[in-house]
């Protein structure tokens, strides 16, 4: 084969704080040729998830940190170039975990086919990808919402939130998002269908949330930790469920914010759960196809935040980080 | 009948901070007769437990609170003085929630019929009543361990935690209790056989509970909540479950502890869970007679705290409150 020029962005250093784009450098490599069992893909679109903030610190946790000089890790859709594996040959679409990265090699195994008659491309990294998975998993298998309980979301917007409280809108709850500002609080109840959502920014957030639950919390599919998960438990049900799925307001802080009211969960008798959804890998095949299916019946919406350009993945991130993104972030490669 | 004179305590004022006696004030009252179904018991001891710190404000719980003027809630176990009721007779020995006085009246349904052969009449206060079946419930069905992992257990030689270790011990967990004192530390590991027990008022208190869990944290069954909770979570291991059943470090704060670990719920996929027995009650008549077993069989050990006269009960809670009680603390009324 020719040779191919790989371009990839490797972490340069770990971050102190808010991430900083010189914690990331591009670098060009040579791809290797894919060996027996392997496949040669072109990745279409890069996936920005808040859970690669974590991996850029040498810390344990639930998967290995990434390494200094390492290519970044992450979701891609792509183009099969070249195939070693039976399952699989070129012109094929295919969604794995091939990085920050033009291109990538892997075992075909790790590849999973996807079409796009009926979703595009870039929604296998969300809605019917790992975010939306995320999001079934969380509120179905710990929330276990039941119609009319009221069930709040955070980070309502976004490419979990946003399937959560489809979902739970499905299942006959009433639903309350929590979003940063008012096109996003406009966009959850207005296209998403959601019963409220309140503006986390504004200065009377608290005050709106608490008109917005009358009837307090039954379930919270949390994504973002510190002041507002303290806020949700002082309004908590009895028998109420909390899915800890993110803690994106954490990151970066010096101080991790204290939680104060933890004998509301006592008083109540609440679970609270954390979860990851790569535990999970068994329920994905049962899944995907539900979501699938609402997706291409228009009864889940989604909208992304689409980046230009392997050499602004960074910047992108950054700005998810932040809140900047307006849907699922992901990076448009080719 | 006779006219019995009754003395009862009654809740005088709400505590602000720490429990005082002026919150409690002791009045006479001349006792009614049973009506049809009910039942005269002369309670021979009052059970004093940390949930009556709870019923002392008037704030929205799991149960109501105690009004101003009305006699404080309580367990109690006595001897059926006169009995309308066909299940009961003069002489039986019973247990209930007769409240801190010396005489009570109440539905025949509302009391259980108890046997001392063998175990003693107030231990149906301690580990073959409430606190027991606290015990088992929130290790076995909320912390679910398996044997050789780690059971850490906080008030380690309490009514509820010297039980929640001995049962795991007898699991073939390692079991590390967390107690205030060397005496208590001693008791723990010495009689009730715990791996180890951590000093929490040692100056090295945090160096010694890390060096007590060379394997991390897989069940907590936490008494205590605060700063403790927040040093477990620390250390819990993946998958790991924490039942959240008391929170006495809290009750005299006048503003809580900030848990700031709440990342590692996330990134260890944990559970954590606040119950309150009663909730459970269909589950009591399967848990007693194993407890009664185990405590026949000398298989559970426990101790108690006797405090003297109904007019002592006071001094005895605020006590209680402050650690000052060693094993299950209960009042001697006859």
């Amino acid at each position: 084969m020719e040779q191919i020029k790989n371009k990839q962005i490797v972490l340069a250093s770990r971050p102190i704080g808010w991430v900083e784009e010189s914690n990331f450098r591009l670098v060009e490599t040579i791809l290797d040729a894919p060996d027996e069992g392997e496949v040669l893909v072109r990745n279409s679109y890069l996936s920005l998830d808040p859970y690669m903030r974590m991996r850029m610190d040498a810390v344990k946790s639930y998967a290995p940190y990434v390494e200094l000089g390492q290519v970044m890790v992450g979701g891609t859709v792509g183009e099969v170039l070249e195939s070693n594996y039976a399952g699989l040959k070129p012109g094929d679409l295919v969604t794995g975990s091939l990085s920050w990265q033009l291109y990538g090699v892997t075992k075909g195994k790790n590849l999973r086919k996807v079409e796009t008659t009926k979703v595009p491309l870039s929604a296998y990294l969300g809605i019917v990808g790992m975010p939306g998975v995320t999001a079934w998993y969380g509120l179905n298998e710990i929330g276990q919402p039941k119609a009319s309980e009221t069930v709040v979301v955070s980070a309502a917007s976004g490419a979990v939130g946003s399937v959560v409280g489809q979902l739970a809108k499905l299942k006959g709850c009433r639903v309350v998002g929590i979003a940063g500002g008012k096109a996003k609080c406009d966009y959850v109840t207005e296209t998403l269908g959601f019963d409220a959502c309140i503006d986390y920014k504004s200065p009377d957030f608290r005050q709106a949330f608490k008109a917005a639950i009358p009837d307090g919390v039954d379930v919270y599919f949390d994504n973002v930790g510190g002041e507002i998960l303290d806020l949700v438990l002082a309004s908590l049900n009895p028998f109420s469920r909390i899915a800890l799925c993110g803690v994106i307001s954490q990151y970066n802080q010096s101080e991790p914010h204290g939680i104060r009211n933890v004998r509301s969960l006592l008083v109540n008798r609440a679970r609270l759960q954390g979860f990851i959804i790569s535990d999970h890998l068994e329920k994905w095949a049962e899944i995907l196809p539900q979501l699938e299916k609402l997706v291409a019946e228009g009864q889940l919406k989604y909208r992304e935040s689409v980046a230009e350009g392997l050499e602004n993945a960074p910047a992108a991130f950054i700005g998810m980080l932040k809140g900047e993104n307006f849907g699922k972030q992901v990076v448009k490669l080719t």
